[in-house]
């Protein structure tokens, strides 16, 4: 039985959504898992007690200390040793977990999977990929989205060929299409080191390790031309950050449009109702839950990243993230790949 | 008086949306200006034909050929000297016209622009700026946006001159603010580029030739704190087909619901049409029309950019904005400020 160690104290709505959304993984898998959680004691063992937890494979284990949103994660990793967040990857390291999650510091997680589980061989730079929105079946990750800048081309190329193996194993996708964010779709387009990365993409397509479709440009972002979209991290966490702030703003400009529609008798209560309903159902495919987080790819371990913003159903699938990379040896395909 | 010459052949709705465009800024202002339009005869005499334009300041000037949208820049420059583009901005060279407007193939405008009327003196490269939505008054550019990549810390800081000096002369903004776009907030943040452009930034402001409110992320690019955000062309090209294609996206999302709603009699037709435009409505910050093109800022001469869909509305807007750089003296504070 796999066994995920699970960061009660990450995220802004930890202890009390992570202790949740355990409980809930637990209880809807009929126990196929274990987890452990790590946090402080008197934060979440009331509420453990809240529930009937007797028969669950669930083991709570005390660390004192927690690295929170405002700890800078290299002093963090070296100064807060009985984190709960140092404690879960020192667990994975010691092969008494078989992986991480959490939705704490980002920062912190990403030095601390480093230090402590390092890097799998031939890995240059592990990374991290986000979910974007798309409308046809499958799946868009941008890559990498904040964890490398002044990426090079040969970092780039390795998280193009990551990516393929985490989308073709992990989320069974036949075909992953790779494409290269650049300014126009020509080949050469673009800052030196995009066009060398194009040309290096286009060996590894050659070589079958990943399906290169060419330069695609920002408004190809989530159009499902590409499933793995390969930029620098300062490009791809700005688009992420970007992406994210839109919902909000056009809710801005919209709520109050209605509102006014229904004051003036315009629009009846029902039918803003309806109205607002569709409206936010749209953004659905900006959800960030239904994936939960992201692996931090290329560590010798599983490290899975969750948003800040986690609810319990973001901590459901990322502890399923994190079983599913194991079980379909993910990072062992990664080592095989880039041996 | 002045005399801007505008490009009939570009644009995806050329010459019509540029002549109808022409036409009705010089009636809207009473004459205040002249324009000299120039294009095909063959093509845009017809569309003359059908208007009453005696007594309007307009000539038209034939030129045989015309750069398309899928002419190479480099070449096109070259080989259609008797292109539209290429003459207009001749004519602005040899003080025949005052600016020149055009919203054709845009690398061949940069670089005819550049090389024909050449860089403001102490101008180390031209840049374009885009227009990006916000709710708050005032305005917001992201520069640069694709006319250069590879930015050095010192570009960017010219940019960020010189986009203080449009906003506070051309657009009436008292105090333009500075953002320098990053991973994060903190200024040891980022690509080394970044760190440098970070310290440059804040000895101009302390010059005061700017006003520098630090790094600012994804999610503040909306929000309207600077309302000059500062990053590589790559980053900002990839931002603005981004964010162009956010209103598509949705729509194709949100309308099969309503049509959907309707269909099942949920929602009566009335209600779905005000739902729809209100819709529609919420996009006007996307819009851009109202601002018709943008400056290529740091060439000796007045040349402005429209995008490729500029309708009519947004030629005008061109020509308004072509004459207002021209009367504030635009290029002459940006030769004083970077002497």
């Amino acid at each position: 039985m796999l066994t995920i160690a699970v960061d009660a104290m990450g995220g802004d709505n930890a202890p009390d959504c992570v202790v949740e959304g355990t409980i809930q993984t637990l209880r809807d898998t009929g126990n196929r898992l274990e987890v452990l959680l790590i946090g402080q004691n008197d934060k979440v063992e009331p509420l453990l007690d809240r529930h009937d937890i007797q028969g669950l494979n669930l083991r709570f284990m005390h660390a004192p200390e927690v690295i929170t949103m405002n700890d800078i994660p290299a002093i963090a990793v070296k100064t807060k040793q009985n984190s709960s967040l140092v404690r879960g990857l020192m667990l994975c390291k010691e092969k008494k977990a078989d992986g991480f999650v959490s939705a704490g510091n980002t920062g912190a997680l990403m030095a601390a999977s480093l230090f402590i589980l390092g890097r799998i061989p031939g890995v240059l730079r592990p990374t991290i990929a986000a979910y974007f929105p798309r409308l046809a079946p499958g799946l868009t990750n941008v890559v990498d989205v904040g964890a490398n800048v002044d990426c090079k081309p040969e970092h780039l190329v390795q998280f193009a060929e990551m990516l393929t193996i985490y989308q073709r194993d992990a989320a069974g996708m036949d075909t992953p299409l790779t494409g290269l964010l650049n300014i126009g779709e020509e080949e050469n387009k673009g800052p030196d080191y995009l066009k060398q990365t194009y040309n290096l993409l286009r060996e590894a397509n050659s070589k079958k390790k990943i399906n290169f479709i060419g330069n695609i440009e920002g408004n190809d972002i989530l159009s499902s031309k590409a499933s793995i979209i390969v930029c620098d991290g300062l490009v791809g966490n700005t688009l992420l950050k970007f992406g994210e702030s839109i919902p909000h703003f056009l809710s801005s400009i919209f709520k109050p449009s209605i509102e006014k529609l229904v004051a003036s008798g315009q629009l009846d209560l029902k039918a803003a109702e309806l109205t607002g309903k569709t409206f936010k159902a749209m953004f659905q495919p900006f959800d960030v839950e239904k994936f939960g987080g992201v692996p931090f790819l290329g560590v010798d371990g599983i490290s899975i990243v969750g948003h800040g913003r986690s609810s319990e159903k973001a901590i459901m699938n990322m502890i399923f993230m994190a079983e599913h990379m194991i079980e379909k040896k993910v990072n062992q395909h990664i080592a095989e790949a880039l041996a």
